[in-house]
């Protein structure tokens, strides 16, 4: 690789935030789960079984008919209106009133994170994270250049007092903005209880600080009950969520709601971006949504995802040596697995990939790159039984690596 | 707006790029098309008649079939074999080889452009751009914050004599890159002829610079020869092409060839915007392509556009005054006319609006906001009888500026 970095004769072309800016260690990984025997605790890919391929056929039929060739023409840079609707419903449900012009559809949230960072940041400017963060917010926001002030987390979130004492040094407008995944975290699997939530939002007031609340895996709760969204909670807040847990990544589809000046700028973004997104694909969803299906299929996928989380830590308890620990979602996909701090995931994740086992390594999700004594475990993808025994081949790999690191010790 | 803009309590958070950035002046006019009697010149709306409604869904149905559950999840970054392939058909065609990791497909060629600046552009950097240029272009690169070089065009496209000029003064690697339209330029509806380009490529070599090439309307020749690609003459180049013109804009499909090193950032530079596009779309466009219902579609289209364009010519001549003067493209979608300097199309354009007829106001295009004498007047979506009609109209109405114009002349 490095040899090929001496060949390129662009090498000094490219702007500086290219040197900033890694690929996803997450996409990374997706080749070696075609290695045979593979089982893949690294993706988070949602489950798309309980999905009728027939309706999807028959919605794009429905499209065709009612729509015509409009679902194959450029479309407004917002969105389609007739696919906001049901989001306008969904957010109903969860306690936030919005009308057609309070968002914007984007494509996936990715691109709500991407447009968000291109909005507020120049190069230096502060923006605050939870450690660990999600590496996708980390990948966009990292080509903008920002310096990242990280707020541990704890089994709670956000660790908010920690946050209070930062701010008390740093003053008001301290930062672009905070970025917080309040539920079942992606990677750590915590979720922040009302009491951090309303503090939060007391601090974002008194120190007139935006806060951005990325909200993917919200419906996908196993128990306990569903705890009000920052959003909900004040209309300054940027909140974004995704049709790709509900229904299908493969649509690219999620959107942003945002305060009409700051929608404006990230309406601008998104034109010199992508123009708009696919008239299609939201037209083929918004059919498939008008028929309600998608409620039955989570219903279906709660009751999948909460076997296999259920699965995973059992699992954990059984094979994962005295010294390790791991958080116990109460929703989402992952679960933030945390080793002894002499222990190197990312070193570790090769003799792992040879046991046929991958997770994504801890420091993926650190803005300053620590946090490899910690892996993130997927339970979304593999079912009950591939799960024990990944989780049992990791326990194996775990315990070997102690071990070794406890004879080197003595040999010293 | 300027109380709107008072009123915005974020406003000093906005990233400096924002003042940079304007919103789309054709998407703006696009409320404009709703006024009932409205015949619109402005936006570059493809013609989607020809495409079977019921083709789309039998390409669906085929996707759902032969795909199943793949089609609903995520996609790699670098897009959908099973597309590339055909892309890699229709590339051949026009004389340029490339394999499936030579390129990688895009939201649209409008992401391809983001993504290049965004692989290539810090603050200040000079990019070389034609004058006029795609409006696109310069609102993707505008985020990015370059210093703009523009090299004035003729009839027959860039004038590279004077970018040579312009080299022998800056010196080798004095620019990121050279972006450039050559088939029937938007809006300019002029084509670069294969000498300048050979003396372009030549240039680039010399001057050891990157070129950029756009062709989204290559195909769209309505006669004459077809010019080889710059691509096709130096594998160096960039090269974006799109669905939207050969099929449709509503799939947001493009794609982006370039030298291996830069497409590793540029895939980068893709996962942290939207992490991959859709599979849906990608699958459907691909057994819809399957069958090659395209070239009969293409066909049609071809003799649609042709016509209307001569309509558009006829009427010109008919009914557009002495001192004025258009473009006669030979394929694409946009004509550009030249009003007397003294006249201002985008003052002009609220009374053309008035007298239901839309187009683009000539200083969209230019990046440095001069060129208001110009008009881009698109022939692609209109019917012959209404762009006759909208050309009387709008003859109507220059010929009042220019009377009053000439009033106040006496008068002072």
């Amino acid at each position: 690789m490095a040899h090929e970095i001496h060949l390129d004769p662009w090498a000094d072309l490219y702007a500086t935030r290219m040197s900033n800016m890694k690929g996803s260690a997450i996409r990374a990984m997706m080749g070696s789960a075609e290695i045979p025997g593979m089982i893949a605790l690294a993706g988070g890919l949602p489950n798309t079984k309980p999905i009728g391929l027939d309706d999807v056929v028959r919605a794009t039929r429905e499209t065709m008919k009612a729509e015509g060739g409009t679902a194959l023409q450029y479309g407004s840079s917002e969105g389609h209106k007739g696919l906001k609707r049901h989001i306008i419903k969904l957010m109903a449900e969860e306690g936030v009133t919005v009308d057609y012009d309070d968002f914007i559809l984007t494509q996936g949230s990715q691109q709500a994170l991407d447009l968000v960072a291109r909005t507020f940041i120049d190069v230096g400017d502060r923006i605050i994270v939870e450690a660990p963060s999600y590496v996708g917010a980390l990948q966009a926001t990292s080509g903008y250049q920002p310096d990242y002030l990280q707020i541990r987390m704890d089994d709670d979130g956000m660790v908010v007092d920690e946050l209070a004492v930062a701010l008390k040094k740093l003053g008001p407008r301290s930062a672009k903005f905070i970025y917080v995944v309040p539920n079942f975290h992606n990677p750590a699997g915590v979720t922040l209880p009302l009491e951090r939530r309303k503090r939060l939002i007391e601090l974002a007031r008194q120190y007139e600080l935006l806060i951005f609340e990325d909200n993917p895996y919200g419906r996908l709760r196993y128990e306990g009950e569903d705890i009000p969204s920052l959003r909900s909670m004040d209309e300054s807040v940027m909140y974004t969520s995704t049709f790709s847990k509900i229904f299908s990544p493969g649509m690219r589809i999620g959107w942003i709601i945002a305060p009409h000046p700051i929608l404006d700028k990230i309406v601008i973004g998104k034109q010199a971006s992508d123009l708009c997104s696919s008239n299609f694909a939201q037209m083929v969803l918004e059919h498939y949504f008008d028929r309600n299906l998608w409620q039955k299929n989570i219903e279906q996928l709660r009751d999948v995802y909460r076997s296999r989380r259920d699965a995973m830590i059992a699992a954990l308890e059984e094979f994962f040596p005295e010294g390790t620990s791991w958080t116990k979602p109460a929703g989402g996909f992952f679960l933030w697995a945390t080793l002894p701090e002499y222990l190197d995931s990312s070193e570790m994740l090769a003799e792992a990939i040879e046991n046929k086992v991958s997770y994504v390594p801890g420091n993926a999700f650190y803005a300053d790159g620590s946090g490899a004594h910690h892996m993130r475990l997927a339970f979304c993808y593999e079912d009950e039984e591939k799960i024990t025994e990944a989780i049992k081949r990791l326990g194996k790999v775990i315990k070997g690596q102690m071990a070794l690191a406890k004879s080197l010790l003595i040999k010293e």
